[in-house]
């Protein structure tokens, strides 16, 4: 079952503690698009510029990510520059260059009109909303953003939020959209606004699913030796997420059952771990769907536990 | 089965942003054994004044917590004083007095000495050595410290580190003790030191037990829709992991099962989301073992998924 992305796609210049590369793949769609390839097939909306390597495109070609959506216009790539912390969870922008990117608006060919999943990865709730506007009733709509349009862009952020069923947002942006500092009580106030699933990204600490429904659900998170670069963590729990939904057939009312959220929730866990473990996008372009398989067995024994609370008699 | 612990036990004052008390019962042996005693007797090796209200005394006798190792000295007993930022997880420090605690060495009482488990809250090191050396080689001994001990009495920690089962240590303190910024590593490095579990306390993100054996789980917390003051959560945590451990039968080599480990951890979850949720001690006051129990029947829906990773072909 085929799945929609309109994001970013960028040529990135990261510096960690221990490694800098330039001309990095990047971009929210770019991590997205190549976990969720694992899964089904993506159709990428989205812009580069001409001087966008013929490489990554064949990759994707050859993983079944469709690029018709693909602009590809004179001029320079979306560039995002970024230097990590000691620490590895905070880090700074260093520059930013648009590119081409600066007057994209995106439009959905014909053929990916119908896509039943769609994610609006991290990009300006301007440009998302002109995508829900173009396809035609999808069975699951997902939402990403960030904090800069949390500041710069509320009221459009606002009216997509309305019009989407899953929101994924990291702790520090759901309590800065809501200026709730419980989580729990954040949650309600966006479930007031019709969204229908919030899943809270709690970085090495795994995520937290809710539903209107009454869901709580805490997905561990895989642990890791070492974090190389948490680059593109976030998208790749999308591209996992969202991934394994397209290989779920729904129930008749085309819902999703709550135990497949679930388990969509621990797949984003895994392939953001894949994500984080190597530099770039490397640790997404040699995976395979059996190593996927393997840490969720892994997941499983790490975090079940004994469902009697009590052994017997005191 | 009897537990006994070792630690403080004070009067405290107490600020959060909602709310401030004087002459709080604190300390880490009063939240462990009222937490513990839920589960079996406690055996109390502590010392306070003579202002130490009487009340507090009969509310533990009531609860088969057992005072021949409590000395009461003429004098102050031991006060802190502290006052939380408005996130609930930052506090300082603002006033501590030592009273009658200043003199104080640890006496265990002769018929405290085969307690099978031990205790050993976070007091001075050397205090947990006297300890040590007094008790009559029990089934395990359980260890808890803090940022003071690491910076100020570094070697005499680590003697007693060498001499225990289970090390309870937040995520904080053990890259502090260890200078290793990943978790994991740093755990490898206490196992080189003959400690055979290290429980590492995530506050509001739960717990992660490791074991020598290759044990690895990932305890889910209990969602708390607010917290009311997290004094005393990680010795409440420590009162539900021995507290559920004592009503367990090791097994032939006296040694537990990794299953009742983690259900251990699990329990110290929800002692400790029970100790947040009130201020001071009050929700461990009037908490119930059926309570305990809710709350682990709840934390199963909310952390376990489903086995099979994947539901069917793609």
């Amino acid at each position: 079952m085929s799945i929609l992305v309109v994001g970013s796609v960028a040529l990135d210049t990261v510096e960690t503690p221990f490694r800098r590369e330039e001309g990095v793949l990047g971009g929210a769609a770019s991590y997205f698009a190549t976990a969720a390839s694992l899964y089904s097939g993506v159709n990428l909306v989205a812009i580069v510029g001409s001087d966008f390597p013929q490489e990554y495109l064949e990759y994707w070609k050859q993983r079944g990510i469709d690029l018709t959506g693909l602009q590809i216009e004179e001029g320079k790539t979306f560039h995002w520059s970024g230097r990590y912390h000691l620490d590895m969870n905070t880090r700074d922008t260093l520059d930013t260059q648009l590119g081409v990117f600066a007057d994209f608006h995106p439009v959905v060919p014909a053929q990916y009109l119908n896509s039943p999943l769609v994610f609006l990865a991290n990009i300006q709730p301007t440009l998302q909303l002109e995508v829900l506007n173009q396809v035609s009733s999808p069975r699951l709509t997902v939402l990403d953003t960030m904090e800069l349009w949390i500041n710069t862009a509320y009221d459009e952020l606002t009216e997509v939020m309305k019009r989407v069923d899953v929101l994924l947002i990291s702790e520090e942006e759901i309590r800065q959209y809501t200026k709730q500092p419980s989580v729990l009580v954040a949650v309600r106030q966006l479930f007031e606004m019709g969204i229908r699933y919030v899943v809270v990204k709690l970085g090495s600490y795994g995520a937290l699913l809710f539903g209107t429904d009454g869901t709580y659900f805490s997905a561990p998170s895989y642990p890791l030796e070492e974090v190389q670069d948490p680059t593109g963590a976030g998208d790749s729990f999308a591209g996992g997420f969202l991934g394994y939904l397209s290989t779920v057939e729904p129930q008749a009312d085309q819902h999703y059952s709550v135990d497949d959220l679930k388990r969509a929730v621990v797949h984003g866990n895994i392939t953001g771990s894949f994500a984080c473990e190597k530099f770039g996008i490397e640790g997404l372009r040699s995976l395979t769907i059996e190593q996927i398989a393997g840490r969720y067995r892994e997941l499983v024994t790490f975090s079940h536990f004994d469902t009697n609370w009590y052994p017997g008699q005191r």
